[in-house]
């Protein structure tokens, strides 16, 4: 290889990151070619290691070598080859426009040292479904095929859990969800079928590993990323991608309105080990100069096909933006927040015709079908404020995308439903319920929702809330906010913090719905504080680094992470030492003791049936 | 003044902390003495500036010179005197064992550059209870009397809220909460009286303005403090007071156990505008070189009565901890994590007597109703692990501690009681529901929870989630987490993000209660972010200069922050300012179009209906 035209950073950092840990991989029975990815984090002493979801792709294999300026491998592509229903043909050239319409000699001088360099790794030729048909993972589910793609994700799902589901776990509350205790690769193909959950999979991104979203499934998070017309570069967003699926982003979003878009997709998609998603429609509007009116069904016609061959996963589409609802919006304190929607309303307005999208929602559902890009049906009318919550606009625009939902299925086409917003906590489940009667139980996919507006700043923290909330009523991606949500484009450690906060509302999801070995990580990250084992506490926690610093500013002696203590007790005195006392004192109790002790529970427990409270003593 | 011994921060950096505001003051109409603070935020143009509470006290207000040498003014001293039911003494003599069993020359070197200095300003003498009376807010409001404290509350409740109320809000769902429009102070005085909320007012600790902590009130937050064995000083404790009431922390629990334990709360005491809280165990332990088995009631006793005289506000109190639920946390994952709890129940086990603060719990209401110090009944068998919630010793504990309230009202105690810890979101509610009905709607005070135990250094947000969902249900004050949370001692830093993480829990709860006016401040920050006022979205945010950098971060120019367009969409296309198209459009439409549109709405409702689902389309 050359040397490098970008200046992508040194990997070590990635690296680093998850200490004592192993990528392993799990074959699969149907298919043996599968290999599922995941993390075991090992843990001292007798204690078992613990098996952890693993999104970072090969970045997270040490025995890959990996280079950014090649590309990921295309592990998916002998399976899309094997099943013989797609044909490789020439593809649309790459136009100016596509990069916000640049010449790419211009482009590269307006980036000044970040120079337009084009994806130098190989160029595949794109492929699409052969005779009009359809290649997408619903169409050979209700086929009965169990695809590799479906193995996998079951596979992935379980984790081990067999292992996991023998510790203590709480029951949980699902709302009506049908969370099987072991997830086998019918019952993945079943929940795609009938179009309760979807796997983002475009044939024309074979790097990219399985994953699945629905409601059955692990709660997902969505890491976005993109450059904008002020800022940013294409390494900073392919380092974005790194470094957000190796704190655990489950898909990535690149939303890019500025220049260079086509080729920063590219070097984001050939790299990217998990499904990527866009909004189209802001490209097509970079190659209108920005002007909405001047949008036409061709112009984004031909920008689908061309996001398609690129390999995007999933399309945000905003459909449901119908005329008749636009004057709803008047009335709101913030109006239209969602950029898409906006442009949508714009478009409507200037030519008092109904929403291009809903009128030629078939012939999208044609392209779709031909890549399998998944749906992501946008809520361009979502409240951009907590006034604005569960208004009409936003229910009005509810309701079309259920009728649309029924479309795209007829054409074998995955669709997931975008949500909002900002939401008062009390609105959240009437939320959930309704996409859920609305949609026919598509796979509810929201930002947030923020839970108030006032703390600009910290809204991976107003939004957190709200996401865990409604990860645990049923919602089954959730996309990230970071904390310059409102205020400016995330950085490297924006997105960082976006990720782990999203990461405990899902996993927090997760716990309440009871989800089948959820428990485990928290079990044995408790029993290694519990027993002063602080490396392992580190080790098995969602970010090790942060953990292990915040110790060592107090008490930075390499001994201390021996040490039967902690900073907040100090040394002479410590809770948890008591404990053996404490064992010690029950198991010195005669049988007749311990039977006292027992009576006096039920004594107890009687009296707080009398006071008419659930009780919650024995699982 | 002579030149300071010990080194304060100058307070510039608190006074710059909320910039475009004015401290006003609102005065009592029964109590003309009454000086309510408020802080009001000023917003551009026409719009109206925001009234909201204000936690800082004299440092809150410019007019006032403050010096952390002298103290604070006693403001509620002409309150207490003219009651005249209390009276001046002698007090208890400061004894070495207090600092930790450490002269206090010893402990001058020992801290080195941090002397012990004892605090300079007036020394007050204490008072307390005439004859055996009580002085509790709880003794005047059952004799009907309104205090000037209970007016204060009333006014500082209300924040000039017949205002707030005119603007549109949310209905919300309080679960049975009885939340008045207006909150009059004979409101305050039935809620005090039959023990629904507290004042936490000790008479030595006049410097405090009231503030009220109730389910039917604003939901409050608690900042914990203090230093360890291995680490801190008195500046830097005093400093984290002044820092997290710059931020909105309503109380302060001071739980030092290291050095100068005495000293660093008298500084505290004198310097704080709010009420400060501690766990006096933790004190008594260090007198016995921190062997649990060597307490004794006297020395407790004597330490209840020091920290009285020197004006803490509540105590936390672990007399539930009762000998026979010890037992029941030997098969816990996380034994017994509490420090109040473990030391009792070490205490429990090496005399094999119940405990004696449940023995001597009647000895103890007569102490804590001669001074007002307020019962935070403490939850020492609280979960520390996901893996423990609502067990069996938990909600024992708890049953106890409801039998306890009733002897404390009895006695004219003030009580509110604390919960966990760890829970999953699906166990939250019935913590919330079990309180109220085994303590008699006591204010439930909880630590957290935290939804999951996987994300150490970021136990804010994991804690955020369920201190957000259980306000919500009816907690009236959530004791914060820091990042720091098992891992060290909050930095100031962490003081800050701690208490801005329980702000946005405490807001999103009063929100989702549909407290009148809660929506206020979310209204005008929002308009104010679709208005593109970019300096008044940033002064109404619970952390202006974080806003204002983070926006700083992508568009530094001055210049930017009049711009009608932010960094993520740029100047070419803004979603906001297509508003103005839309409102065009709505207006022009003729009244059989909006007719028509209306219409539409209705078929729409009745779909929602036909679906089933429950309909929020008007208020």
């Amino acid at each position: 290889m050359s040397t490098p035209k970008v200046d992508f950073a040194d990997s070590a950092y990635l690296d680093s990151a998850l200490p004592s840990s192993t990528r392993i991989y799990v074959s699969g029975k149907i298919h043996p070619s599968v290999r599922v990815p995941l993390r075991e984090i090992h843990v001292s002493g007798s204690n078992a290691s613990v098996r952890v979801y693993d999104t970072r792709g090969a970045w997270g294999d040490p025995s890959q070598v990996c280079d950014v300026h090649q590309g990921l491998p295309a592990l998916r592509l002998p399976w899309i080859l094997e099943r013989g229903d797609s044909v490789e043909f020439e593809g649309r050239n790459v136009r100016p426009e596509d990069n916000g319409f640049l010449s790419f000699q211009h482009a590269a001088k307006a980036q000044g040292r970040n120079k337009a360099e084009s994806f130098p790794g190989l160029k595949r030729r794109p492929r699409k479904a052969a005779n009009g048909g359809a290649v997408t993972q619903m169409h050979y589910a209700r086929q009965g095929i169990v695809t590799p793609e479906m193995e996998f994700v079951a596979i992935r799902e379980n984790m081990g859990r067999e292992r996991a589901c023998e510790g203590p776990q709480h029951k949980g509350e699902s709302f009506g969800a049908s969370i099987p205790k072991y997830i086998t690769p019918e019952f993945v193909r079943d929940e795609v079928a009938r179009g309760r959950a979807i796997i983002p999979a475009n044939i024309n991104h074979p790097e990219a590993e399985p994953m699945i979203i629905g409601r059955n499934f692990l709660v997902k998070i969505n890491a976005n990323i993109g450059n904008s017309a002020v800022s940013s570069s294409i390494e900073e967003e392919v380092e974005k991608m790194r470094w957000s699926i190796t704190w655990g982003g489950d898909t990535v979003m690149d939303l890019s309105t500025g220049r260079n878009i086509h080729e920063t997709r590219e070097w984001i998609m050939r790299n990217s080990p998990v499904p990527i998603g866009t909004v189209p429609i802001y490209q097509a509007l970079e190659k209108v100069g920005g002007k909405p009116e001047e949008l036409t069904w061709e112009l984004y016609r031909d920008t689908l096909i061309e996001q398609a061959e690129q390999g995007v996963d999933y399309f945000t589409i905003h459909a449901g933006v119908l005329l008749r609802y636009i004057p709803w919006t008047a009335k709101r304190l913030t109006g239209i927040v969602s950029r898409g929607g906006s442009i949508l309303a714009k478009w409507c307005l200037a030519h008092h015709q109904e929403n291009f999208l809903y009128t030629h929602f078939e012939e999208i559902c044609e392209i779709m079908r031909a890549y399998d890009v998944s749906y992501s049906l946008g809520d361009g009318l979502r409240p951009g404020s907590i006034a604005d919550a569960n208004d009409q606009a936003q229910l009005g625009e509810l309701a079309t995308l259920g009728e649309l939902t029924q479309i795209a299925w007829k054409h074998d086409c995955q669709v997931m439903i975008e949500g909002p917003g900002h939401v008062p906590m009390h609105l959240i489940k009437e939320n959930m319920d309704l996409q859920l009667k609305l949609t026919g139980e598509a796979p509810f996919y929201t930002l947030g929702p923020l839970t108030t507006d006032i703390a600009p700043g910290y809204d991976h923290i107003t939004s957190a809330i709200g996401a865990a909330m409604i990860g645990w009523f049923g919602t089954a991606m959730l996309c990230y906010v970071t904390p310059k949500e409102h205020l400016g484009l995330p950085t490297q450690k924006d997105v960082k913090d976006g990720v782990i906060a999203y990461k405990i509302a899902a996993h927090a999801a997760d716990l309440a719905k009871g989800h089948p070995g959820a428990q485990e990580r928290d079990n044995a990250l408790s029993k290694a504080r519990f027993e002063f084992r602080w490396d392992d506490q580190f080790n098995l926690s969602l970010d090790p680094t942060t953990a292990k610093d915040f110790h060592d500013e107090t008490l930075p002696q390499d001994g201390a992470k021996l040490a039967h203590f902690c900073s907040m007790c100090g040394p002479q005195f410590c809770s948890m030492k008591i404990t053996q006392d404490v064992r010690d004192y029950a198991a010195s109790l005669g049988v007749d003791e311990q039977t006292a002790l027992d009576k006096g529970m039920e004594q107890k427990s009687e009296e707080f049936k009398q006071a008419g409270a659930e009780i919650y003593l024995k699982q």
